[in-house]
């Protein structure tokens, strides 16, 4: 049976989900915070109580906690195992403290027919909840293999791949780890794609893959250090589109290209493959 | 000042505490489980909705879920960098389940005069809230230093060193990561000893120590797999002093020789060092 594209407009009821220091710190070594001595474990974001350290969060927390349980349910029925996320936008208006709450609305704002799958695009703006101030809004848009070929709009044309005709102004490389995934999970994405080998093969990979929001945080680390001074206050927003899936284990190899406010970025394997593109970071 | 030896015999209020399936998965993964594709990743201690396996609690969380506040308070004054983990054991009358609760009882039982350092020995008795049911017990032993030479008693002879004259029976190798720690410490104990470098300095270690629970952790890991068959309800008591520290990043290599329902077991590091001695393990 078809997505239901009437879903399109619709809007989930506002959610408040708050987080502790504790969460923040479980999603920084999550996404590979502390692991190299060589960072200096980055004190700031793996701990609370360091000596002349303040705590502070890294920006991609907040696709954490911006999740406002998007409106999926009316979509209609469709095998959750086919679901990979297809792109990620989030931007801050201002650093996340490390205990907080938002309320979130998300809205299903698209279906569109890619072919192969459909991609459905849900937009989520979260607030304080007492003051009502914006705190971040994010754009997700998750491809569902298979339920494509409705005859439907195929949508905006992807964010093109990184073009670049020079060398790359940073290279970040970090080591994700063979439990990479049962580390981030914890943050709230237990998805058994990302550490049940049985589930995983059912869903026609050879083994769990890492979650494209963990590709997107050791990426989104890479950019504050490099390009933010590994201030979060300078980090503005950022895309990038997931374009093959990372396994636990890979290594990640983040090229950035900045130019003064604006920095392009991309991320490849080891296998010389590109699993994270189209990147575009704002920052000041 | 003199700690005060009135305070032998003080006991706590009965404390109350619960723990969440995410607790014990975020235990598991800082002691190590999950760290080697070669064990399976340690399913049923990692995972909560892997396809037929059924989540277990690591033995050795008893550490954690039986902490039940000593009544250090009664001491007096001492410095808290100068405190280290002397032994622990573990009685356990049952597997722990992943969501649970217990009260538990801490009674200062004991403070000896070892001459470099006093040695204070708190027994925990954790019972079911409800049915008052024995859950498990503990025994700590806290090593000050600097606080002894008060002419006190020297206390009980320690736990031999693993003597045996043959070759173990298994043994298992474990690698702990350089930020090991950091994953560790949100099971809980956040002494900076552990995470930060100027306080790890003051405290006259040259960076960060590893907790000693946390090396406990991986070689109760390491029982349990080997003379357990990965099954918790056949882990009985586990009881281990604290010889030398170790580091995050540090390989443990531990020794077992096991003897129907009874095992011995040494924890060396990769400089040959001893760190935890005198193991015993009661299992069936």
């Amino acid at each position: 049976m078809p997505l239901n594209l009437d879903a399109v407009g619709s809007t989930s009821p506002p959610q408040e989900r708050s987080w502790t220091a504790r969460d923040c710190l479980i999603y920084a070594l999550g996404v590979g915070a502390g692991a190299l001595d060589a960072t200096g474990f980055e004190l700031e974001f793996t701990t609370e109580n360091s000596t002349d350290v303040t705590q502070r969060v890294l920006p991609t927390f907040a696709t954490i906690a911006g999740q406002g349980g998007p409106p999926l349910g009316r979509l209609g029925a469709f095998n959750p195992a086919m679901l990979v996320h297809g792109s990620q936008s989030i931007e801050l208006h201002g650093p996340i403290p490390p205990e907080g709450s938002v309320q979130t609305v998300s809205t299903l704002s698209g279906i569109f027919d890619k072919g192969s799958g459909a991609l459905v695009v849900i937009d989520s703006v979260s607030v304080d909840p007492k003051s009502g101030e914006a705190r971040f809004t994010s754009q997700s848009s998750l491809f569902i293999r298979g339920e494509g070929g409705f005859g439907g709009d195929r949508g905006p044309k992807a964010e093109a791949p990184v073009p670049i005709g020079r060398d790359p102004d940073e290279i970040v490389t970090y080591s994700t780890r063979p439990d990479q995934a049962l580390l981030y999970r914890l943050s709230g994405d237990r998805n058994p794609l990302h550490s049940d080998p049985v589930f995983a093969k059912q869903a026609g990979f050879d083994r769990p893959i890492l979650h494209g929001l963990c590709t997107y945080g050791f990426t989104g680390r890479a950019l504050l250090h490099s390009v933010c001074g590994s201030d979060p206050a300078r980090f503005g927003a950022m895309r990038a589109r997931f374009s093959k899936p990372t396994y636990p284990g890979d290594t990640l190899t983040i090229s950035i290209w900045a130019d003064g406010g604006e920095a392009r970025f991309r991320t490849d394997n080891q296998r010389g493959e590109t699993v994270l593109d189209g990147g575009v970071l704002a920052y000041s």
